[in-house]
């Protein structure tokens, strides 16, 4: 299973694609982080988000989109911004039919570090030793987007696999084959 | 100068197309309340709003588009889906190169009423009469996207007049052209 991670924002958007399955070694696709000049107005920031979203969709063909959820507690000043850039993103993978899954940024924290509450240094280890990188993705954005790839890898594959099982158990309910 | 009014959300988008410059009257050209499944995904009501844009876009051609701005102390409950829905709309006008206005509600309340505290029948009352409607568009995102409409075309032929003007001025400078 193949995952694009989206960690939102309008003068950073992460970008990561990782690869695995769950009990599966994880690997590094790519991973970048997309820029666009705080003085640009937001129509022509958001249209380069969404350029380079549309880009590595094309290029790097993921079978899902996980995207950060942004909560309006977050930086206030900031997080109108992120949640359009947000709405680009999901549009972006709902217009190709790709399922998209949104994680709080405790969930992720949760899946790649045991917890809900680890610190940014925490996830660039846990990331980088994950994905057995030679060093911590840089910046934080980047190696967050990672996170949220595999965080998704693994709560997908055990979705598949309880979905597998069930149908499974379904077709081989009263002597079915399995 | 055709002017799109988007009153964004993800379970109703209020678009409304008008007509007309300072100092003239306004036409309404259309207008219309885009609503979405309040249980489906969100990648899906985005897109829905994505291809409800398009259309509008194609069919209606405006000059500009002008967007609710989305503030984090709206209602919390529901400001994400706004600022996800109002990055849609941006990204969709910004990809043809289409100009886009940000219109906080009270500028458009006091544009369209004199009064940035006006309420919501206020500015339904306002964009009937402006417009020369029989009676008060619905529901209130219909009549909002108008308001956002009227506001803009107002301060965009403002905008307009005044560097007209001073093109004017400067080429007649010194004995130049009119």
């Amino acid at each position: 299973m193949r995952v694009l991670g989206v960690d939102p924002g309008l003068t950073r958007c992460g970008l990561g694609v990782v690869e695995g399955s769950s009990g599966t070694a994880l690997d590094l696709v790519a991973v970048t982080v997309v820029r666009t000049p705080a003085l640009a107005d937001v129509g022509s920031r958001l249209h380069d988000i969404e350029q380079a979203l549309n880009s590595w969709l094309d290029e790097f063909r993921p079978d899902a989109v996980a995207v950060e959820r942004v909560f309006s507690q977050q930086n206030v000043r900031t997080v109108m911004g992120t949640a359009q850039a947000s709405g680009v993103a999901i549009v972006c993978a709902a217009r190709r039919g790709l399922p998209v899954a949104l994680y709080t940024p405790s969930e992720v924290k949760a899946a790649v570090t045991g917890s809900g509450k680890a610190d940014k240094q925490q996830i660039g280890s846990m990331v980088t030793r994950l994905l057995r990188l030679a060093e911590r993705p840089s910046p934080p954005d980047a190696a967050d987007a990672l996170a949220l790839g595999i965080c998704h890898v693994w709560r997908g594959s055990a979705a598949a696999r309880i979905s597998a099982a069930s149908a499974a158990s379904a077709a081989s309910a009263p002597g079915g084959r399995r």
